[in-house]
């Protein structure tokens, strides 16, 4: 018999059953133009995510909302087409503003909000959001789980406030890997453990 | 035919079907020796709650951690036998500590505060909890609903971001009104706006 690896057994099996979760907290997307004016130059970067491509930045930003700000907010790479600030509904109170529910991408008539950099400053009139709850998958365990790319399904995670949540959106791409994103509400509303699962539910 | 109240119809309709959300912000609990401490003056009433005799107070706290403090924060009443602050997991964050999820007026082995008043300072020894997740409910809604006191239930909430919350306590008393708690973790996770409502699965 062949050797067997007993962790990255475990870890495939319970890639078939569940899916691992993460909790996203307040961040910003800039554009290549936006980078230039706030930093002096592109973003560069700290580490890189679970999403394949998609790293932490460097660089970081003072958000100003009407009521409050937020300094050292982590800005993630690589620049986009169109700035995106993703915050929770907490946020928002404390910023003065209130964020629509919205997939990522989608800030069409969302609120604006300042950013400050070491080099410049940036108004963007629209581009506030919280971000929908989603799980990122590859078109493999899309297949296996039965689901497909912009489905909504329930999401049970097995964590120490244990939560179904609804509404959730399904998105697959050969560039993702599987991982389920709550913002720090949804997060602490279930009492999120790094490592924790969930499962879909139809 | 007699005069038919619709509005009293309705909302008694509803109440067979669904129970009415509510989300409670931060506060703190204080015994009688505790308010003449902090204010010199035992708590007086600003506004009823919800709950038969529990009522928003005049008088207000500043509550200090190891790592934040919040001021102007809620001091409910009447006074009790032992001190408890309820804190969102977030609010945990910035205060820097990690209160358990617990049913209320379990705080042994909790974390304690220091809590500032205009006349004088308590420093709690533990206190500070997550209030777990809970419907108050009449005897008579809870038989009508076929639960029991201490029973653990699934509450379906009917919200913008539609979730199920699992584990939560049900508590039945002569004494209070039939209305679900939650915290602003979980108000926000599920997109909470007053008036909503939800009804429980077993």
């Amino acid at each position: 018999m062949d050797h067997v690896n007993i962790d990255a057994l475990a870890k495939a099996v319970l890639g078939k059953l569940f899916i691992e979760l993460e909790a996203s907290g307040r961040h910003v997307h800039v554009t290549e133009a936006q980078a230039q004016t706030l930093f002096g130059h592109g973003l560069t970067p700290k580490r890189p995510l679970s999403q394949p491509g998609q790293y932490l930045a460097n660089e970081r930003l003072t958000v100003i909302g009407p009521k409050g700000e937020f300094h050292n907010v982590a800005v993630l790479g690589p620049e986009r087409k169109e700035a995106q600030v993703e915050i929770s509904l907490t946020d928002g109170r404390e910023l003065g503003i209130t964020p629509p529910v919205r997939p990522s991408g989608d800030v069409s008539h969302s609120p604006g909000v300042r950013l400050v950099g070491p080099k410049g400053v940036v108004t963007l009139p629209q581009g506030v959001i919280a971000a929908q709850r989603h799980i990122h998958m590859t078109p493999a365990d899309a297949a296996h789980m039965g689901v497909t790319d912009k489905q909504i399904v329930k999401l049970q995670v097995f964590t120490e406030r244990p939560v179904i949540f609804e509404d959730v959106l399904v998105r697959v791409s050969k560039d993702f890997a599987t991982f389920a994103h709550l913002d720090y509400d949804e997060a602490n509303a279930c009492g999120f453990r790094q490592g924790d699962l969930g499962r879909i539910l139809q």
